[in-house]
């Protein structure tokens, strides 16, 4: 079975559509989802970005916030404007990187509601704690868990896999040969292509 | 008959796959284009960029150029890589200009095949004379039209529509509603809404 890796940042608008309909995109195509939770801070720093390039560039977010008002209304997907934007997203992608397979996508899409539909703090331990008690999961074990050194390290680790792949922004698919694919628009031709490159055939189908 | 604004510069690479299709997939639809060349370079000045944000940010280059390489695959278009890169388009944005309806498209087109596929220099005026002559226009008449002082008054001023309309890059479609779409994968969508804008329906289909 075609396995593609989903790179998302808690911080980036189009990684919220994205989180919500990539499990029903790769369902419908026989596909695996592995999510991979990351932080963009450091990767734009390195281009010399302190912020957002969406508040760097504000011709940028203004287009930026428009289309995803579109992409949500076309989705069905409430959408508030994060205050302050963006978000921080570190502890979030801890807590996420503390848990395994559907409980980590459960939480991500999750937290992705709180800060996209309801406009709550995404670094407030009281939200990433609702969320999880919202799936089921004990807030506090999975908070503590976050805190430890060896899911900080395996956050720091996973940052620098995303530098080395090249990551250009979240979200990303990346597929089993390494293609990249950057946007909640290529998601469907990302899942494609790993279908394909799984099933030995090169290229685009 | 809905219209819209197919806003595109010689040098944005991703406005080459979109110069090729827009035609047909606005015939498909029953919707008519007006091309509208447009610079990047004052706009991109701006933001402080004296370069194309694909050389200042080499990650985001990287991408753009391998997912270049993707749709016009898909496209089967082919691709060289223009050097130097970008181009500068200006005398090609003039004759452009210079130009009305069918023979404006046809120079374009001619245009980014000169560029994209050919690998020849955009700003030799022997390459755009080319262009015309493929489409049987007179160049020395269409190059010395595009030199008088109106065509470049009427390019400054189709720039600063650009940046009153706020375009976050190239290239770009406009309802008559206003909504911008940015991008070549947004053609479709761009046409879809300009369609219902026109029919009096808000929103997307």
């Amino acid at each position: 079975m075609a396995k593609v890796d989903f790179w998302y940042e808690f911080a980036s608008t189009y990684s919220y559509p994205a989180a919500m309909r990539i499990e029903t995109l790769a369902v419908e195509r026989g596909a695996t989802v592995a999510w991979r939770p990351f932080l963009l801070g450091p990767l734009f720093a390195e281009q010399g970005w302190r912020d957002s390039p969406f508040n760097i560039y504000p011709v940028k977010g203004r287009y930026m916030w428009r289309d995803m008002e579109r992409v949500c209304d076309g989705l069905g997907l409430p959408l508030r404007r994060p205050d302050p934007f963006p978000q921080n997203g570190l502890l979030a992608a801890r807590v996420a990187l503390a848990l395994e397979g559907e409980s980590r996508a459960a939480f991500s899409r999750a937290v992705y509601r709180a800060e996209f539909a309801e406009g709550r703090p995404i670094d407030d331990r009281a939200t990433l704690a609702a969320a999880l008690s919202a799936i089921g999961l004990d807030p506090e074990a999975a908070l503590a868990r976050a805190q430890e050194g060896a899911v900080k390290d395996r956050l720091r680790a996973e940052c620098a896999i995303a530098r080395g792949l090249g990551l250009p922004g979240a979200p990303c698919l990346v597929a089993a040969d390494g293609e990249i694919f950057w946007g909640n628009d290529r998601l469907e031709q990302g899942l494609d292509w790993a279908i394909h490159a799984s099933a030995g055939v090169a290229g685009r189908p």
